[in-house]
């Protein structure tokens, strides 16, 4: 469309219909948001596979449902993130391909059905911090990878993890969920030949602050091929794994 | 070695100069650092490019002196983060090959020239921020990627940003460094087709917090492709990018 | 009243009933309230056109309601912040003038319509800052200010931003709300050729911090004609702005 | 220049020397920086009248010297922000029109006297507090307006800000400029009509953790006209409040 | 009874029915409870005229029942604080001598009503402030001080605090209460020429931090003659207060 | 098992049924989980009297009572913490020899019962701090302490706690819990010859930060034999009382 | 001045020179710094035997100097507070009355002998609290108070505190000084049957904070007589403690 | 000496030299620092066999020889904490027996040699924790233990760790140090049947915040058998593990 109106003001242009003043004034306001001609283009990501996202948190069940509808129009691969099992309920309602992911209380339609390459593993210290990991999982796995699981295998019992360095070694990114503590990134960062995302969690109580303990532990972490993002981020962890693991 | 003592060990048992009690009891007392053994191979990494690291800070230059001599040994690419000029000066009497990168406070030593790959983009928000930039560049250069820079294009002059939209798309992996309010990641983030990592910086004064505030903006970035690392990491920015970007 | 007992004591001493010792040692002990005599004058910004204001946070509605009625004798208008559906009820009973915004939880009465001048701009980073966004924009308009909404326009998707420069450049004021990082009024400073006004909101989750993270993002700000209110106070972001508006 | 380009490029198309399908390539690929061209307009507020500023912090005397000759070409003010006494030394043998301000730490070239306007009126509660209010007195004055000063008019002693009621009662934006606990703008606020912008100071020791105290004492002040800046940004108190003066 | 004790030992002692080694021995045991010979007489206070206090929030109706029925036994006065309406319910179906504070959810049982002297003045600034100015009120009263109130009186409206200036001026002691930016002990600081107890209170949001922000306030005020209490500790600024009262 | 199979191993390579290079191939796969093999042997501390532990915050009913049916199982004693009472109602149903601590929110099962010895004395400073404390004496019995307790004897009334002088010099391991200002343990600390585990409650308002101040409290004690574990931590406290005590 | 201004406008009235409306604008008009008519008094504690004080830190030792000259000429005690060596050489040239307390870092000159009254006693923790605590005791002298010192009393070694006991209980006021973990004020409030001013200090190290931690103890203390100034705020301890004492 | 007092008393009684009265009332007066009567003991530590203590850190050269030639006169051990080499070679002038210990800034005077028994281990995560673990070594030693050291041994690379198993196994007492994210006491813990004491140390920098990031990793540990520290107290950490381990 913008394309066509581009074309037709060159055309007016050419034809003499407009003159140079006139022409590069409307050029002038083009605004912005006319992504073919600015390049600002942020749905090369979406046209290469990742989904449509909606952050369910703080919305009303009825703003998610409207939304919803209007993404269905489209052939694009959907994920609902922190939906809990009313919303799930209501929505399937409007179309039962939809899949619920109870732990990780994502809700996702796989529209455009996408083979899954390379290999992220999603590890946890606890089984508490799991939410977090299946939200990392199923958003790491609808962008197009495929997804292992390792989980309650803190440091704690460090041989509960180095039991399944073979995985560790062949994974392309690695996601580490903890809580606590948030010492696992640590180790498995020290173990893996790949990028760890380390996802810190809500999970603790007293100086663990909600999280910000094992935050500020990822962050410090020794190892250099650790980054961190926001506690309880699941969502971006798995976004970003995706990303890294589709690179192989 | 430690192969070779497994194999005395095994031909003593079949040969009868053990039992079988006497070799359970040995193999038990294996070390775990037995690499080849255990399968803990933190080499892995060094093993396919990435050069030995040494962090400086907090080190006497004697230290620093001792350890590079140790190193300088095997064949191995070396590189010193956060090492101030007289440093240099000291080990470049021991080494004339070393190379400084005054502003971004590193020492290197090519010994085994790795071709250059990919291409890991490193933009800052002000000139303030590029000695953290330009420790992020030479870690990911001698760890095998090419490096571009886009330096002093912070979101307070969106426009400066905007003029090298070419080079995000075509970046295989982004580091975004910035101090004061650290939005740059977030513009980024939104623009790139790629996995980009936030370097809060230390550059601000006040309610900054000496890099907590542009940490914390980063950490809640809306964009999903953004994972972060400690303030002034510039080394693991570096490192992770590289390790993204070899994917390709 | 007092200017009563003023006038009378004057008299006094003009008729002889008080000497100049006496008149003067009571001049001195006139209370400060006396608001006429002691020019500590407070409703000076409410006399050319602000309303009365009332915070209903933490007061019981039969508080407010006295407050309300007390207030409904003067030929103020009225505007109610931070007031849930059943107050509005309760005092719409009282006086069916009344109109309530639901989403910014405001309940004004303007008994004394005021012609709105200029242009206050509020912008949103994202759907979930709607409610303080109205705040500010309930409270700009019954102040006296043409307002302008533009809603969801983060910086992670810079475009949606852009497409609206025309607005940005033509307002006298903006009043920017950004929850999660914070970034929005960085990146509307460096556009805009007026002031603006930055609001964080508490909409976040993790390091977020209940507004911190944004309140620190937009104080760091490099854009120099960015100032900052209070974690969700759309209501004095939008009194400001009026303030400012109104100058021009 | 980009006009030409843009000229010489539709011509091109008009004579039949570029097809349809190169102009709009082309078209594509101009840069935003075309400031003309895409409307983002940086430069609006320094055209009507706004100093360039340096801030000198973090920069060496070497880097100061060439930003300040790059822009000495130009027909703008200029305001170094953050200077030494040997930074405007140098500087000044390079131009002795410059001029220093050793309080507020500022080196001023006042090229295009710009007639004053308004009232600004800066205020401080402590004497140790003057610095942070001459940078934003020297800001204010660069950027068009009449600057007055009040100085050590803490609320403490209440009645030496009382003195100064008329003064208040007649600026057109006030810059209250508070260490220690930083209750100035709040009373200030209740006695002004006009916008307050606050600049809480690092002057202080213990609990007033540089500053962070009297900030959070101006962001929750109850006093609906006030916003505030970071901590000792004296510039951008300035800054703003010169914006809003200008309105009158 | 621990004198009777001791009498009796010294007695056996004398009479020789215990020799010198005995005497020794039992005297090393006696346990430093032994208040009248210890010398560590933590109920001097209360024989002067305190009360026993119970601070109920956080023990079950059941506990606050039974230790009630304890201290009701003896020859005190009785207050309770942080208890709500149930919780007077039920024991003044115990005794319904007791009387109940709404606003400041205490409970007192004047048995030995003692004269009041001096002049404590509680201020606040707002009303959401009251709830804590009346625990210290009814604190300071049942210690035997006058108590006077001063409620709404915050600085963003200061002639409302000067036109109270003779009660100030007259005080023994000032408890000044304020949520918010809590700035109102500063200016009633240089006020007063007693000492002022500042309590900062919850009230507030955002960057108030539940209180801390008021709290920072206080402690870094420039007045001399403040100290400040724990957030929402209005008993204990009462019960300084009335101290510091009775000293008159 | 493990043993067996390193065994078969061992002999396969003896008989000739496996050459050197597979036997060694083996070796490397042996997993670090095969704890006699690896030395990694995190029950040891089990085998030699400690029980079993289930944190049942944050899990559900249904996943503690799978736990517990599994570890029912086996002949160790077992340790539920955080445990309400429908959880108790629902898993004393399955097994009547359970027993619960309503304070302490704990359930044991201590099938092999365990010879008390020493002595771990619990110490806490208000009532309220009897929960945390109450976690911490079962779990030092049912891990092998005679246990002791001192309730309220908090340091604003020295006495209280010098009347337990005895006490506290036979302890071999003092648990000191405090909520509020955390003073106990430095008390205790310079009374007790023996270790002081320092336990800070969430007991408190305010300023108290949901425990903070007590923490930062016991971690600057003065007093040298002070160690401190995270706030509300019973159980860790109690758990390293018991091994301290057992190595009486 | 203002008494005459005011006495002429009340003349002119009288002699018909003025009419009611015409006096009653002026009088409207007459400033607040008008001290004695409006009874705004804060020399009140000044006239009544406090010292004029200075805050010497930040300021340069010319602006001591000036403003030490002007402070001179009046007949008051001085104290300046924050005082280095070389200052008090540079006033002591100009008055050799001056006294200087190398510890508490004050300097003295006590024009106007005043009797000292009651007893106003300063306890420190450890030794490294002295420098506070005589600023606390020199404050507190030279506004009347009889002073006794305690130092070195810290609560880990009880004993040492409990030996002061009968000063304890004699003290009008006590002053309680600490660092580390900030202890000694609760363990004081039991034992002293008057107002107790806590005091923490800068003296600790890591999770200290710089004085936080012993502030936050001290907030917490469930003594209800004890009251909290700035960290290290030994002036203003002091000068409270005076006017408590004063009162007795 | 206290006894001799007592029975002086007991016998006057006994004889009539005193009447009940005086005798009561002299026992009330008796100070409880009279160690052998009331029963307060704090040398009762040092009198089986730990070291008298001075923390240099704070005072000066003169204080602390002042204080060593106080302590020297006793037959005590002693260790002087956080000492510089001039003040080693300052006291060493005095007595050449004294030995310094570079690394961990000690000084020990061992006048009273002690059988070392059992084990310390002394673990660091990195080489620059070494100063804090030698502090941690010495107290240990001179309180009686035997010490060993493990040094860089970080969980980024767990195999150097897991290599020293043997020795973590034969601990009495763990003291594990490390600064940076702090997860090696987690993993340690989790390896050993010991008490396991943690330091964090402030060694690194950005969101390390001084060392409060490793201490929050450590107290959230979810290891059963940790306690932790103050940042870099080594002493307390040396001194409790030597109580811990006197006790096998």
């Amino acid at each position: 469309m913008e394309i066509d109106k581009l074309e037709h003001l060159l055309n007016q242009f050419k034809n003499g219909d407009a003159d140079l003043t006139q022409t590069l004034a409307t050029l002038k306001q083009l605004p912005f948001e006319d992504l073919g001609f600015a390049k600002v283009d942020h749905h090369r990501a979406l046209r290469t596979g990742y989904p449509e996202v909606v952050f369910c948190q703080g919305k009303t069940h009825a703003q998610v449902e409207q939304i919803f509808q209007a993404l269905e129009k489209h052939n694009h691969n959907i994920l609902l993130t922190r939906a809990g099992p009313e919303l799930f309920s209501r929505l399937w309602n409007l179309d039962n391909r939809l899949v619920y992911n109870e732990a990780g209380r994502t809700i996702t339609l796989e529209k455009v059905p996408r083979e899954k390459t390379g290999s992220v593993l999603v590890i946890t210290a606890g089984t508490a911090d799991i939410p977090v990991a299946e939200e990392a999982a199923v958003t790491a796995s609808i962008s197009g990878a495929n997804v292992e699981r390792i989980y309650d295998a803190g440091v704690a019992g460090i041989h509960r993890l180095l039991a399944h360095n073979a995985q560790i070694q062949n994974a392309h990114c690695i996601v580490a969920v903890a809580g606590m503590e948030g010492a696992l990134p640590s180790v498995v960062g020290g173990l893996a030949p790949c990028p760890v995302i380390a996802v810190p969690t809500s999970v603790g109580y007293g100086s663990h602050l909600n999280g910000l303990a094992p935050l500020f532990t990822m962050l410090n972490s020794c190892a250099p091929n650790i980054t961190v993002v926001n506690i309880d981020n699941g969502f971006g962890a798995g976004f970003s794994a995706a990303m890294i693991n589709s690179k192989k």
